[in-house]
């Protein structure tokens, strides 16, 4: 059996750089050629970055990635790199690449791949199951292929598919099966959620099965808006055995020698399997099998969920600053547990030096608020200041009339206020503290707490907001590291310190009877009736629902944030604001 | 030929509110049958209102649509109304009615009409063409039907159908024609968009001359969230003749006697035509036909655009803040043409004793600002206040070192800080006033003016507003009324007043240069190349679109707002925030 040097790179492209993004492709691809790497993959849609949503209608922005490939393809070639086939994930469309005029934007508009070999494109494929869920649009903007692109490289016959490809039955695998393929490469802009790295290696094993070949499985990295990729990028035999495995949430190159069947020779004439059509070419005179021990991309042990996700944020919101050229993020440290986290996640995304924390303290917070604040600044050596608010807010209502909640109000706005007067004058990117349980029960104000322009835990439920803190500190011990988060600030009961001695349980349940509700209902969809099955008390369930069928318009107005589970708020979940339906009657 | 009595009854249901809609349901089946109606058609959805989005997921939701359909027919029945025929949309799925436990939520939803007839259901049809485009996300929500349902009612053969069944060729309409049907129902939920009405006539002629049959097009009215839906019922013959149509935005029982072909006898064996099945069913027994006059539903004449607009602001405005039970409305008046705008249609929807205006000067507004602020609530009688900004503002000065752009944005949020705490103590929703075209390149200040719940002309480019204003003012001269917005307001250079002698043209080109550049790029999604052949100054085509590409934050963070066209924010336009891709390189 002929033996193939893959590498798998797990990239960081970044949406609509297609200069950037080329750029990252020709130098990882001289790395894959010193690791004497025969092919070379890269992930979905890698010259534009994913997901593009609107820019598809642009014609220009269309005309500009089919550009790109075709440049791409010329500079590796004047790189020295031509003989190496590389496939890449690019947007294209049907019709003349050039087109102005009168065509309908966004017509045909294909989610490709490209072989590039010799300073040119020798093989296309455009994807065939578009998914149309969850965080996913591509039937608004995509048109499926139905063409299965099969290339003979290195006497291998090798198929391209890319991402939801894997994830539905039938299709380009099951044509891949008739076709005899050796290989199946899968290039993916996957998302990350909570637990779907255990999912997908079974998934990818059933496909292995499915083709009967092997499976190369490559994923980008990177924070895009509300979504982070993970890599996990891995290779498979079509056995199911695990070759190599890369790691979660950072970029790498994973180079493996894979053992391949033979293909037949001639490729088999034109078919047609599972409704596709199979299309066969041929590349002649790929890179020679290195000499030299085997390349082994080696096999990375999965982590604890807490790590897991801590990385996702930390990564997710590093993306956001740094992508959208900010210099620094700013945000209000209460001495809370939320504050706290986030605090500790964009000092490890960005270093302490690019963190300010402002302390804002009313008459109503409490010493040990203003003690954790401080204290929290010093372990993490954030950017540290105090405004007292009590001053603005007294202006307010020495003017107007106000009493009980729009007092409780004012204060959260002043805070509002000033952080973005601190981001107007020095730069600072606001960064949102409120975690997905109050974003679910509307507990925050708007256009107050709620102001900012990135919210690190939008989807992290509260109680996985403690066990987050505990794991990071825990961790730091680990590492003899001084843990970040006050003990005082994860141990103490939550409270919006609005009015005096006010506790978030004057109001909503306790967390860990509010989040499983939550999770119930938003996550799993589940009505009235359904929880109370579950074991929840009927009453305890109607207030809940309750509060969260008339927050839509708070969450709505809420900044974005990664996006960690299958049901954040935003992307993923579309309620009408305008709505009577109540699962309570 | 046999003649039926069709009423088309065009009325506005609520998302959510099943028993309602049922009412509503009842009350005009009542109307419809003092009239001598002899087949009642309801819009699509009419059970759940449209659109219910990811309430489609809740299992109890489903069931609780298919419940309140029985129910509902048994409730005709009992109210004597048995023996007519009603056409109703609502949410059915596939499955058992009542399903609990492990069925995955939202399997095999149907957008979903239904025959009901001496109180029981006796047909179904499933929409077989779904939108995925705009406003429309249909394939993530609904499986297509295969099935053409043709009832046969007082001897004439009835195609059911929905919506976009009517928009895309082939399907149902074709199916229809092989069938040999003599009318087609379309139910639909259609919402509004400028010059919409100017194609769907000829639409419907279209496809009545490819189904061989006249259709009868009934169109829910009404406000939800951001889109409004219009009316413009209508029956159109075989032969293209528009028999009756009736107005747009207000509810309306369309009565019109309609001579149809006799059925074949007996129906058609079972046929499949252009890949649909189709299911015949009869329905014995309805109401005699009338005697007396014929019934004439008569023929609307097309009104200008801007009235249109203004109605379907109206509409939408009026419905969000009903259906969401505010008490009223409050709004910031500057003296500048975009609050006077909104403050005239907040008291056409609303009435004066429901709006709350507010002036809120600062050291920089000038002194015509605040008379013609008074103006403008002297004419339309609204509850008029003023509330100056100094103090607050030079609260924040004295303990905060802020400069240049920071300033300016602090006095827009500290007028945020007190419409928001009005609507605490007061109960007032807050209204939100930019335009489309400053919504557009960024040029207002996030959390400032952008603070409110909704916003009218959310969707309304600058040029058009100032059409708006004199429209209205026209039409007030017309009936004898006074003309609600001061002519100073719409004469005058707008000026965001932050900075001493500001004028928006410091920084943005004219309204009439800005807004054509603005319609191509947004709406005709033309890139930088396109709007330069369309004789744009490069210049200026640069400037702007830099300026719209960077303005996507703050976009997503603004109120919703009533959607007049193709390409709103919000729903219709989706842009990574994170983005590095720019027209001009």
């Amino acid at each position: 059996m002929p033996t193939l040097r893959l590498a798998l790179s797990q990239v960081n492209p970044s949406v609509g750089d297609l200069a950037g993004n080329a750029d990252l492709v020709r130098s990882w691809t001289r790395q894959a050629a010193d690791a004497g790497a025969q092919l070379v993959l890269f992930p979905e849609l890698m010259l534009t970055g994913y997901p593009v949503e609107d820019l598809v209608f642009r014609r220009s922005f269309v005309a500009a990635s089919r550009a790109a490939l075709e440049r791409l393809a010329a500079d590796l070639a004047a790189d020295g790199l031509g003989d190496l086939p590389v496939v890449v994930g690019y947007l294209d469309a049907d019709g003349p690449p050039q087109v102005s005029g009168d065509a309908e934007p966004g017509r045909g508009a294909r989610n490709a791949a490209a072989l590039l070999h010799r300073g040119a494109v020798v093989a296309r494929y455009f994807k065939h199951h578009l998914p149309n869920y969850g965080v996913f649009d591509e039937d608004r903007y995509f048109v499926s292929g139905d063409t299965l692109t099969v290339v003979r490289i290195g006497g291998v016959d090798v198929a391209l598919t890319i991402c939801e490809d894997l994830w539905q039955a039938g299709g380009p695998f099951a044509a891949a099966r008739q076709a005899g393929v050796g290989l199946v490469v899968n290039i993916n802009g996957s998302p990350y959620e909570l637990n779907k790295d255990d999912i997908r290696l079974p998934l990818v094993r059933r496909r292995a099965a499915e083709a009967q070949a092997a499976i190369a499985y490559v994923n980008m990295i990177g924070g895009q808006d509300e979504l982070v990729f993970e890599g996990d990028s891995m290779i498979v035999t079509a056995d199911g055995e695990l070759l190599a495995r890369a790691p979660q949430f950072v970029e790498h190159l994973l180079v493996h020698d894979v053992e391949l069947p033979a293909a037949a020779t001639p490729p088999a004439t034109e078919i047609v399997a599972d409704g596709m059509r199979v299309a066969h070419s041929t590349v002649d005179g790929i890179p020679p099998t290195p000499s030299g021990p085997a390349a082994v991309g080696g096999l990375i042990e999965p982590v604890a969920d807490e790590a897991e996700v801590w990385q996702a944020l930390v990564l997710g919101l590093r993306d956001y600053v740094n992508k959208n050229r900010f210099p620094s993020v700013v945000l209000g440290l209460s001495g809370g547990i939320d504050s706290a986290v986030v605090a500790a996640l964009a000092v490890d995304a960005l270093g302490p030096d690019r963190v300010a924390g402002v302390s804002l303290p009313s008459q109503h917070s409490s010493e040990h608020s203003r003690e954790d604040a401080a204290d929290l600044a010093k372990r993490t050596g954030l950017d540290y200041r105090i405004e007292p608010i009590q001053p603005m807010v007294d202006g307010f209502l020495a003017n107007l009339s106000l009493s009980g909640l729009a007092v409780e109000n004012l204060q959260a706005r002043v805070r509002g206020v000033i952080l973005m007067a601190l981001s107007n004058q020095e730069g600072h990117l606001v960064l949102t503290t409120g975690n997905k349980s109050e974003l679910a029960v509307g507990y925050s104000t708007l256009y107050g707490d709620s102001v900012g322009g990135f919210n690190p835990v939008k989807d992290v439920w509260k109680t996985l907001i403690w066990r987050l803190a505990k794991w990071r500190n825990a961790d730091a011990a680990r590492r003899g590291e001084t843990a970040p988060i006050p003990k005082n600030s994860i141990g103490k009961p939550p409270s919006a310190e609005l009015s005096p001695g006010q506790l978030d349980s004057d109001t909503l349940p306790d967390y860990d009877v509010l989040d499983p509700i939550l999770i119930g209902y938003v996550d799993g969809d589940l009505g009235r009736d359904g929880l109370i099955e579950s074991g929840h008390d009927p009453a305890v369930v109607d207030k809940v629902l309750r509060l969260v069928d008339t927050a839509e318009y708070k969450r709505r107005q809420s900044a974005p944030g990664t996006k960690i589970s299958m049901k954040a708020f935003g992307r993923d979940r579309r309620l009408p604001i305008t709505n009577r339906w109540r699962e309570d009657g």
